[in-house]
């Protein structure tokens, strides 16, 4: 079913994470769309925000500098809009265990912040919330659906788990309209590269464009699945759109999988160079590696009608194309 | 399996909630074991603890003022400590409700706080968590077992659970010796009666003791196991004393389940007079019940040998009469 989008034409939108790599290619397509969009980012330099990733659309959509943190900043933003794409968050799994407060204040707190802030000002708004299939854990059978236990292996899973669920709770308890997509590996144009904070595939591509080698770890051969930005873009607008998706949670995810190794060896083969390296696992993340991973994302398909329309080396393609033209955005070569 | 305790003789206890219901009884047989006692209180006068809970052994443990949520405090108490029973804990699942912040930094941000100390300052202690059925929801079958899954339905529900997942993280992760107890209606001496912040059933002993008439909610037919405070401190213990539960989480329960008006009329008899009247769901309150409920607590009488011992009407009598002979200490007449 193609998605016209023609509901956000016109409508006051805000995103939180807005600046980061999810928030900035949403308000994109929301700018095609017509919307009228606020977007709030904290820039803390270790998270996704970069105000690179808006230089197309910079002059057609509102910035608004502020941490979801600030019960203060949240309550006045929240106020009037038609819809809240919720996506500021604390992504990294390492970070979430050696600070797990500061995990737990962004991820959990703030979000509490964020559904008081609504209960109080804008009941009627509309609430997509970005989960993460981390809260899982290691999956107990393969494709993960939503009715598989959850069962999260590290700070930030559990804190997001608790995030999510506050925004059901406040569409069971208050009728605030939230709903919650459980997002696997997004990947694409935009995304942070610098580090593994938000993605391991970025640090991958900024090391096959150094011409590096490409670390994998552990065996190589742990399954994964993979949206390209767009058709997560796709999935939130449709959360957005549809009185379906109220008090919901959905998986995202792909029915094309596929091992950490063949996707270095396509990294490599669509990059025509470089290389891999298979290397042992760091203790840190194999305390906290969740094994094979790919989601069943029927749910959503039935309900909103959203299935995966880039295929990986279609959107990896686009994605090295991006860096290699833009890399000076993205990282310091000297680093 | 008779449980002896030895083990605690000598040792070093460190109880969170200390002058609490549970916390207080735990160290009143602590006391009888021979254990050095500090029991950590806020004394916020809307939670649990009560120094009257303690008058008989109060020369024979240190007790030290502080709130879970004072990290320092927290990180200056936890050292040298054998053992640590984490109890302290906002239990009103209303004012997780109207207070959802505060419920969140008591519940969650400060279990991570007191594992990081505990992960810093004293690794090697072993830690029984407090946790609670609430995190089960509404039970989508009976008995409800460590299994069923989790889907809490208030925000004290969700952060009860991410404490307990701290819990069982650090285990797994740090191999920090924390195991959970997920604890249904306690009861007995010591709990808070002045209102329904701790146990409904505080509150009907107390109407039944002033005379007045016992309110049920509802229909009265809501299914409930409940379990003498000897019995869970018996649990707490046999926890503690244990390698077999690192890591765990056990349900604690009864197989002796009972619905609302038919304890409602079993407190009536063994009160010899008064009587109770079905009243509506306060609105509120109905948006976050959990209908039916009883545990399987198999689990941890096959792992730790622990079973209810106290029946309902024996355990019912010495409440009623404990709070007939102290009611000065536990309410204020006027009120």
């Amino acid at each position: 079913m193609p998605f016209d989008g023609e509901i956000f034409s016109g409508s006051d939108v805000l995103v939180t994470g807005g600046l980061g790599f999810i928030g900035s290619s949403l308000a994109r397509r929301l700018v095609a769309l017509g919307a009228k969009i606020t977007l709030v980012d904290s820039l803390i330099p270790e998270y996704g925000g970069n105000l690179f990733n808006i230089h197309d659309i910079r002059d057609r959509v509102a910035v608004n500098i502020a941490d979801v943190r600030d019960p203060h900043a949240i309550a006045s933003l929240v106020k009037g809009r038609n819809f809240l794409f919720n996506l500021a968050g604390q992504t990294s799994h390492l970070d979430s265990m050696t600070d797990p407060l500061t995990d737990l204040n962004i991820n959990a707190a703030a979000q509490l912040h964020i559904l008081e802030a609504c209960r109080l000002h804008n009941p009627d708004v509309k609430i997509v919330f970005a989960s993460t299939r981390q809260v899982y854990g290691r999956p107990q059978y393969l494709p993960v659906d939503e009715k598989h236990p959850v069962d999260p292996v590290d700070v930030n899973g559990i804190n997001k788990l608790a995030g999510e669920w506050y925004h059901l709770l406040y569409h069971r308890v208050y009728k605030i309209r939230a709903c919650a997509l459980r997002l696997t590996n997004t990947y694409g144009p935009g995304m942070r590269v610098k580090d593994a904070r938000q993605t391991f595939l970025g640090v991958w591509v900024r090391q096959l464009i150094e011409g590096k080698p490409i670390q994998v770890f552990g065996s190589g051969g742990q399954q994964r699945d993979f949206n390209f930005i767009d058709d997560v873009v796709d999935a939130l607008l449709r959360a957005a759109a549809g009185a379906a998706s109220d008090g919901q949670v959905f998986n995202l995810g792909n029915n094309e999988h596929i091992s950490l190794r063949e996707l270095a060896e396509l990294l490599v083969r669509l990059n025509r160079g470089g290389r891999y390296e298979i290397v042992p696992f760091p203790a840190d993340r194999e305390a906290i590696d969740i094994g094979d991973y790919y989601s069943d994302f029927s749910k959503i398909q039935t309900a909103l009608g959203w299935s995966p329309k880039i295929s990986l080396p279609d959107g990896l393609a686009q994605t090295l194309e991006y860096y290699k033209q833009h890399r000076a955005h993205y990282w310091d070569s000297a680093s």
